[in-house]
């Protein structure tokens, strides 16, 4: 696939079909998201793989859980607009999507963030190249749970910044409006 | 280009040929860029194009001498490695490249880091399917001057969160060392 064709087949798909995503296309995904650029060649970045739906919709039922709690704390949270949906019991976060994979780093870190969006930009570019769909999900990043987070590995210390679900589209929905690019100044 | 063949030839570079980029393909790679996923589809990047040489070095000034100062404050400041070369009067943060695009955006938005560093890679991405170099430079958002913000057209409630260097490569490097992939935990 070129760069072009990436650019525009790329979507944030959520309608999966029911078909496993095989757990060395994964990895392989995972081997090329690490050649992202990155603050001083830190490599900040850890991956956790869940490919498996029931401890998904576990993840997603906890995650719910927190964000509502954090919104009645603070009505001006931005995931206050995501409310109704999050109080929808069958609502799952990752959309019924086979494999989620979970990008996070040591807490501490002033460029964290940015270093594991460029990983996850490049992760969910690997996958568009396979022909496999993704999603960004900031509403499935709320675990609080001490013992989910211990089956899921993930170190004290750690943040996660970006959980992602990947599998096989059942549906590509059109490319979402873009407006024009807000050049604010051009000096020459 | 290929996905793969991009994944092998984006470097960071930090010399350049002095050669101009022509502003219109600026403008093609920034279009590009908005194409990247972001959150809620708010898209809320913004941009400004530096293709003088003269005003990157005297951002390149600016931002030295605020970083060094915020590292005088507090000594375990992140950029506290870079004091040496910060303090080379001579050192040019953005190292002589043509061309300098910032991405940047209204402060209060709680995901903006995220969003822009997604733009970022996908604007560094066609750069380097254009055979042009790049390089994000964290010691060249160091912007205070109030003067210097309106020449560059940033708004009052808006927060840098990329500068990207652009320019044809004087020379091109061998891909930095990178660790094996540091999968924490697979659930299947």
């Amino acid at each position: 696939m070129t760069f072009s064709e990436m650019l525009t087949s790329r979507r944030s798909i959520r309608e999966y079909q029911d078909k496993p995503v095989p757990l060395e296309m994964i990895k392989a995904m995972i081997k090329e998201s690490i050649l992202a650029p990155n603050s001083g060649n830190e490599q900040p970045w850890k991956f956790v793989i869940v490919n498996d739906k029931a401890m998904l919709r576990r993840i997603s039922d906890e995650s719910k859980k927190n964000i509502l709690a954090r919104i009645d704390g603070d009505p001006d949270d931005y995931a206050n607009k995501y409310k109704g949906i999050l109080e929808n019991a069958s609502f799952n976060v990752f959309y019924n999507a086979p494999c989620l994979v979970i990008i996070l780093g040591p807490s501490h870190l002033k460029n964290l963030s940015v270093d594991c969006a460029l990983a996850a930009s490049y992760f969910m570019m690997a996958a568009t190249s396979r022909n496999l769909g993704t999603c960004w999900i900031n509403l499935g990043a709320e675990i609080n749970d001490q013992e989910m987070l211990n089956e899921l590995g993930i170190p004290d210390n750690c943040r996660i910044i970006a959980p992602v679900i990947v599998g096989y589209p059942a549906h590509i929905p059109p490319i979402p409006k873009r407006k024009e690019p807000d050049i604010v100044k051009i000096l020459i």
